[in-house]
């Protein structure tokens, strides 16, 4: 019987309109998580790429134009540029992060 | 002369991979702030239903099957699963935020 009270909880009338939006939510979500993952790629290339250079995990002046550009980008596309800044700034947190874990094992040989 | 020092420093020879892959990076972005305005576009107008159905903004049930399949797409995609959840998190809360508005500007008209 509990088995067909959460079939009954599962079937719960949603609202089209809501379930047509969450289906789309659904699907950009994917999209974003793909896209994500291939930024990532870019991202570890570049801190290995830095760490065989020599060259710091983080680069403020490159940071201050990616910050710069994307508010533009956001006010065009009408997004909340103070969300597109904080959106970089917690992507460029788990970027340093990763280069900083590359540079920690490619010094680790030295020791 | 400041100029011509600006000029100079703007000129600093960059790696020609580390160009390439900043190039990809920045298309990236411009691809993610766009598919971000989408997605507040769904959600702002889930907040509007929400708030017209009586619904609260926050639904803990939808939320948990979200981060699970989330964490799944993550894992195809050789993304940290951790770092999907989180950037849900990080979305969820500012989604929420809208909606609080939204139902507070709806309130406001009955005072």
């Amino acid at each position: 019987m509990g088995s067909r009270v959460m079939a009954a909880v599962e079937k719960e009338p949603m609202n089209p309109e809501l379930q047509r939006l969450r289906d789309s939510i659904d699907n950009i979500d994917a999209a974003l998580i793909h896209i994500l993952a291939e930024r990532f790629k870019c991202t570890k290339t570049v801190g290995v790429l830095k760490a065989e250079l020599g060259l710091p995990a983080a680069d403020p002046a490159r940071e201050a134009q990616q910050i710069a550009r994307l508010r533009t980008l956001a006010g065009d596309a009408k997004l909340d540029p103070d969300f597109a800044e904080k959106f970089l700034d917690f992507i460029v947190e788990e970027v340093i992060r990763h280069h900083e874990a590359i540079n920690a094992s490619a010094r680790a040989p030295q020791r």
